[in-house]
């Protein structure tokens, strides 16, 4: 999307189960100009209802009414794997990306994990929150954005765009007043492709007598562009501890089977 | 005004009534390297006061000095005028811009009233509010004029400025967590101005048992710029429904009114 | 620092006193592209701890460790500048600089002090603020160089950029919904640097029964840039008043002994 371009944000419930919601959101841009329109982006987004007396209780979500049978069914599909997604983020979590010191990072060899490694830390104000003083869910992504963004940008020297994100989760609410560490590590790369593994890790420093807990995990996806906005060759990671290695294999794990279901969709569209 | 330029703010009050205040405003543009200076915007507001401790009750207005008695008539003349505005456009109020949906939106004919056609919504959070939990006025009149502006972008397809703002009419207070829609359409084109018709409604939808309401109404009048700045013919406005037509020639009722009123003032200011 | 650039902040506490503490703050500017770094800003900030009960009372600092018993003593030393520079900064809080209407303005000469001298005005608003309701010192700082920025770019006519800021200090706190006035006024010209006084005073007009009182106060030195961003002469400040006449030997006499302590400060990294 450019400066200037009106963006159309259309947005529809797809499915409910007892305790959340989907929303399919689409992006359209349009130029102004040339009244040319093309989608920009889409995304799936699952809601959970919270109690406005007790912020901690779920509450129903009453069922909303499908047109034919099958789009009831696909939806419970996606919701199936979308809860299995959770699960297994759920079990990464324990695991936490060191903050690096700016002359430490500076003796790690380009193109390892420690290179392009980053992470920010900001203070949760009034204005990132909702009415009920929790963090705004685009506040969050946008900063976990920014920090996959730096590191793809320190990783191979150009500019860079997202491609894509994964399921971003939020594990838990941020309250108001929390420290919140985004950081960000590289975690595999194919040929034209950089995957980011970004952690939100909140720290209710002032108010409550609680120990620092991630709240937020995503995958993202970014592409290297020449100036000519063309797709670049993306210089290879360099993976040192095991712990890299497994992880990188894990990423192509992912990887291959975005793009498995990217072709099968693509089969299937062929076909209609 | 352009990026850099300083921009000077001076307001005045220049007439009081029992419950209201007027406000005069004049905006100069500075531009630094030159010291060149201009007027570019002027501004009359008319505000209420009210109480703190009750924000439904309003209070009296403590009478201002005037150095000349005929600057006291002249803003009592513009008090009742006002007067009379906001009782026509309460009496509009009942009208609704129905929000387009975007496949629908492209079967319209180029430069109809359905193809300009615009509406956005925006949850109101707490950075837009003063600090009883409000909307701040400009808030709105931002988002209004963003609106207007996208429709008059959409019907001319080139560049757009305002030339002017017919009074905006704040009919109710919008709360903290409402969900606002400001939709606009275009209701006539001049040889080179277009004016378009803005509606802001408010839906108190999470803390109040309370129906979708009116909040502000106002006409906003563009003009179409080549890349050199200069004014550019308009695309006359196709009207198809009665409503359509009806509302063209208020707006040309409007359009003359303005042209005569300056054509007075210009009289006037020759005679001097 | 560019647009694009990423700035690494790393701040560290270096002092404490019994009711404060002394932190230093680094920003490295990054070049994505080039992986080129350098220190762009370098500052020292001052904090009192204050109970989140009772706002008025200052809380005891618990002291840090120091690796080196050379390092507390330095520490002290720059403690006991400190408070002797907010002593007499506190003398000159009486001054007020009178708002200049824009005609006004237009009557002095260029290169006076009348003629660049500038202010503006700024509700505090919800997003200002910190959790506690008091306006954040990043916004009020932001506004200040804002006004420093205008009165610079008036006098010289150029672009301008900020060389270094003298102590902030920050008498008292400003409060949710009050109205700030911040002025600048320039007091000294060197042969390429421009000293700007700048005071922000606090109106508390809404909640409390209180008088406007000066909140804060700072010197802020500016050079003058060519297009191609090399220093230029500056035009010499013309004093009228005594008043402005003793200002501007003040601000000489800050400006050798900060380049003195400079020089002193290179002759010793040489050394080294």
């Amino acid at each position: 999307m450019c400066i200037g371009e009106v963006a159309n944000v259309s947005a529809e419930i797809t499915y409910t189960s007892r305790h959340s919601v989907e929303v399919q959101v689409n992006v359209m841009s349009e130029n102004i100009l040339t009244g040319a329109k093309k989608v920009t982006n889409k995304a799936t987004l699952w809601y959970v209802p919270l109690s406005l007396k007790n912020v901690n209780k779920v509450l129903e979500v009453p069922p909303i009414q499908y047109a034919r049978k099958e789009q009831e069914d696909e939806g419970k599909k996606r919701y199936e794997e979308q809860k299995l997604d959770r699960l297994e983020t759920k079990q990464r979590n324990g695991d936490v990306i060191l903050p690096v010191i700016n002359p430490d990072r500076q003796t790690k060899e380009p193109h390892t994990v420690g290179y392009s490694q980053s992470s920010l830390i900001h203070l949760v104000g009034p204005s990132d929150c909702t009415l009920l003083g929790f963090v705004h869910g685009g506040v969050t992504m946008k900063l976990m954005d920014e920090v996959a963004g730096i590191v793809a940008a320190r990783h191979c020297k150009t500019n860079i765009v997202t491609a894509s994100v994964d399921a971003i989760n939020f594990h838990e609410k941020i309250k108001k007043g929390c420290v919140i560490t985004v950081s960000g590590r590289m975690t595999f790369t194919s040929n034209k492709s950089m995957e980011i593994e970004v952690f939100v890790d909140a720290d209710p420093f002032v108010d409550e007598p609680r120990e620092r807990y991630r709240a937020v995990s995503a995958f993202f996806t970014y592409v290297s562009l020449s100036k000519e906005g063309k797709p670049l060759p993306v210089p290879q990671l360099l993976t040192e501890t095991e712990d890299e290695k497994r992880r990188f294999e894990e990423g192509k794990g992912r990887y291959l089977q975005t793009k498995a279901k990217r072709q099968a969709q693509m089969q299937q569209a062929a076909q209609q």
